[in-house]
């Protein structure tokens, strides 16, 4: 029973997160489906990160087996056509080795959080970003981030529902650049904790503010308590860019 | 009575166009609507392009005079403000001198045309691109795209519908590069003629496709005839980034 690696885009805003829930469409849904509409097979595709409601996708990685062998590119032109007109499209398919597993096998996540930063709305990019009016200084943001890379207890920044065991993650690179009226922050680690992108973020818009030094970031990461990590970002500036095996 | 100058940002699927219509909501009708409420006059906006429906910006300039001398920003936060919930934003407002007229003044107009060339379907970009599943050669693209640059006649590339007196036009920049996934087209001229961006980007499809040569392009151009001049390119794919004056 071949097993494939399935790379995915997809907008968040069309779907209540990649997991099946009963309150709407999710994206694995909009994939089981597309696939049983294909070759008849019920399945259950697992995804290396389980995106929130209006997170987006560039690159999110999922496997699933599929009983007969088509080949891959099979598989991602019939899903693809079965898919439509939801907001997602199989943008690489390839045959995994059965021991590959698109959650526990990723070395690293890559998300990219997007905030258009000037008086006015955005119009193109409206529900991929998070609009913040007020100039933000990106480079006191970008020294400020320094503080939490490597390895700490992420509990301040972590959502009261997340189930991992543990608060401790390795935070690889947390990189912020002005980028026109925009400023993009890139993230990248193992794995996160539940909303640990949109909470450093949050807390990283409030140091862009003045609201916060690096030492109140420091501070707040020190804490251990999420009530003391400042704000959450919206979800519709997040995008899961890339899963690294 | 001072002249404003303002930059727009805009969705051009939501519109028929810039120009007022009878047929459906204009850039130019939300713009001049959103004038009225904020301060009760009845405008005229010029704008420097004439944009087809479909067609976006990310630059467009227009100019507008206001019997009240508003500072620059107040008519920037309250456009905005009244033009909500329209896919029109100010990017920003200036001041401008009498004699400034955002059509007659421009110097140059900077077109920005995008194509998805991957077989999977645009997600994020979906409205906003042409998606071209094969795979196009963009090298010969650029190569070909040479033979258009300079002052031709460009019968071939250009609308029936066209009202402008002489087919001339000096193209100053037609530059074609791949960047993974997509293939961008920049085209640069004091002015265009109707449809002259997406027949040429028609044509550089069919270069891509290796249909045509670039002697093919040439060929086309010297028949100073449309009906040799190949495919229209559909209008999402295009933005109109800048006009400079």
């Amino acid at each position: 029973m071949p097993r494939y690696k399935l790379t995915l885009e997809y907008d968040g805003r069309d779907f209540v997160g990649w997991q099946r829930q009963d309150n709407g469409p999710s994206v694995q849904q909009a994939l089981e489906t597309a696939i049983h509409r294909f070759c008849r097979e019920t399945v259950t595709v697992v995804a290396a990160g389980r995106t929130d409601a209006g997170v987006h996708a560039l690159g999110q990685v999922a496997h699933v087996d599929l009983a007969a062998g088509w080949p891959a590119r099979t598989v991602q032109n019939a899903v693809n056509f079965h898919l439509k007109p939801a907001a997602v499209a199989v943008v690489s398919a390839e045959v995994a080795d059965p021991a590959f597993h698109a959650r526990f096998s990723a070395r690293a996540r890559t998300y990219r959080y997007r905030i258009v930063n000037r008086p006015a709305p955005p119009v193109l990019e409206r529900g991929r970003v998070w609009w913040v009016p007020r100039r933000l200084d990106a480079a006191a943001m970008a020294e400020a981030a320094t503080v939490l890379i490597g390895r700490h207890d992420f509990t301040s920044f972590r959502a009261a529902i997340c189930q991992a065991k543990s608060p401790l993650r390795t935070l690889d690179r947390l990189a912020v650049r002005r980028r026109d009226d925009a400023i993009e922050i890139e993230a990248e680690a193992r794995s996160f904790l539940h909303h640990q992108v949109r909470n450093m973020v949050g807390a990283l818009k409030w140091v862009g503010e003045g609201r916060w030094t690096a030492a109140h970031l420091a501070a707040a990461l020190a804490a251990r308590n999420r009530a003391h990590g400042g704000p959450t970002a919206p979800a519709e500036g997040l995008v899961l860019v890339a899963v690294t095996y």
